[in-house]
C-alpha cells in the first residue's frame, strides 16, 4: 500500500496497476449487463405491469455512474498502454498525476455512490414490493448483483487512487 | 487547491482548514437532529400507523456513517487544536499525515455513500409512498433535507481529503 514515494513506479507496479483498471472495467461491464437487463411483471388488480430498470430512478443514477466510470476507466487504459508501449505521456509534465489523482478520487466517489444509491433503493424498495404479486423478488435481487460488482469496481478504484495519491510527491 | 508541497502549512491554511473541520461537524449535527426527530403518521385500512427514520433501512445506514463522520471529525478537531496550542502533535512522525490521508479518504467515501443510500431510498420510496393517506411526503422530504446536510458534510470532508492528500509528500 506504501510504495517509496522516490523512484519511478517500477513496471511491475505499472502492471500491477493496469491489472486493476482491467478488473474495473470488467466489473464495471458484468454491472451494466445485469443492470440494464432487469425487468420483471407486476400484477396488480389482475393488471400485469412491466417493471423496468429504468423504472426506479436509483437504478438510473447507477447506470449514470458506471457509464461515466467506464469512459473515464478506458481512458486510463489507453493512457497506460501508450506509455508502456512509446514511453511518452499523452498528458505531459505535472498534468499527468495531477489528471490520475483528481481522476481516480473523482470517479470513486461516483463509483461509491452509485453503488450505494443502489443498495438504499433496493433494500427498502424490496420489502415494500413484497406484499406484490410477480417475480419483483428476482428483480431488486438483480438489483443487489449489479450494485455488488458496482462496489467492486468502486474498491479497485479507491486503490488506484491511493497508489495516485501517493505519486503526487513525484511531480515534484 | 494546489498549496505548495515544500513548506510546512502556514497558521492562515491551517485555519482554514480547522475551519472546514468545524463546517462538517455543524453540518453533521444539523443532519442527525433533522434525521432522527422525522417521523411520519400513515393511515393505511382505516388503521393508523407511525413511520419512524428506522423503518427506512437506508436512513439508519445514514445515522451510522453519521455518527461515525461526528466521530472522526471530533477527533481531528482535538488533534488540530492541541497542536496548535502545544505545537507537539499527538501522533508523532509519519504516522500524523498516514491518519489523516487514509482518515479522510475512508470518511469521506463513508459520508459519500450515506448520503447516496439517503437520496436514493428517499426519491423511489417518495413516489411509492405517494398513495397512501398521511404526511410521508412531509418525512421524505425531510429525508431530502437530511441527505442534503450529509452531502455538505461530504464535500467538505472531500476538499479536506484533497489537502491531506497534498501534504503526503511532507512526511518524506
Amino acid at each position: 500500500m506504501t510504495p517509496p514515494p522516490g523512484p519511478p513506479p517500477s513496471m511491475a507496479l505499472r502492471t500491477a496497476l493496469l491489472f486493476l483498471r482491467f478488473f474495473t472495467i470488467a466489473a464495471l461491464f458484468a454491472s451494466i449487463i445485469v443492470l440494464t437487463t432487469n425487468s420483471a411483471y407486476l400484477e396488480i388488480a389482475s393488471v400485469e405491469l412491466k417493471l423496468h430498470f429504468k423504472d426506479i430512478y436509483a437504478y438510473r443514477y447507477m447506470l449514470a455512474t458506471i457509464v461515466m466510470g467506464m469512459a473515464y476507466t478506458l481512458l486510463q487504459i489507453i493512457f497506460t498502454l501508450y506509455y508502456i508501449s512509446t514511453g511518452n505521456r499523452i498528458i505531459t509534465g505535472d498534468g499527468s498525476f495531477t489528471f490520475d489523482f483528481f481522476g481516480d478520487k473523482i470517479v470513486s466517489y461516483l463509483l461509491a455512490t452509485g453503488a450505494a444509491a443502489g443498495f438504499g433503493a433496493t433494500k427498502d424498495m424490496k420489502s415494500v414490493f413484497q406484499g406484490v404479486l410477480g417475480d419483483t423478488d428476482k428483480f431488486f435481487n438483480k438489483g443487489y448483483a449489479s450494485a455488488s460488482l458496482l462496489l467492486i469496481a468502486f474498491v479497485c478504484t479507491a486503490m488506484l487512487s491511493v497508489f495516485s495519491s501517493y505519486a503526487l510527491p513525484k511531480r515534484i
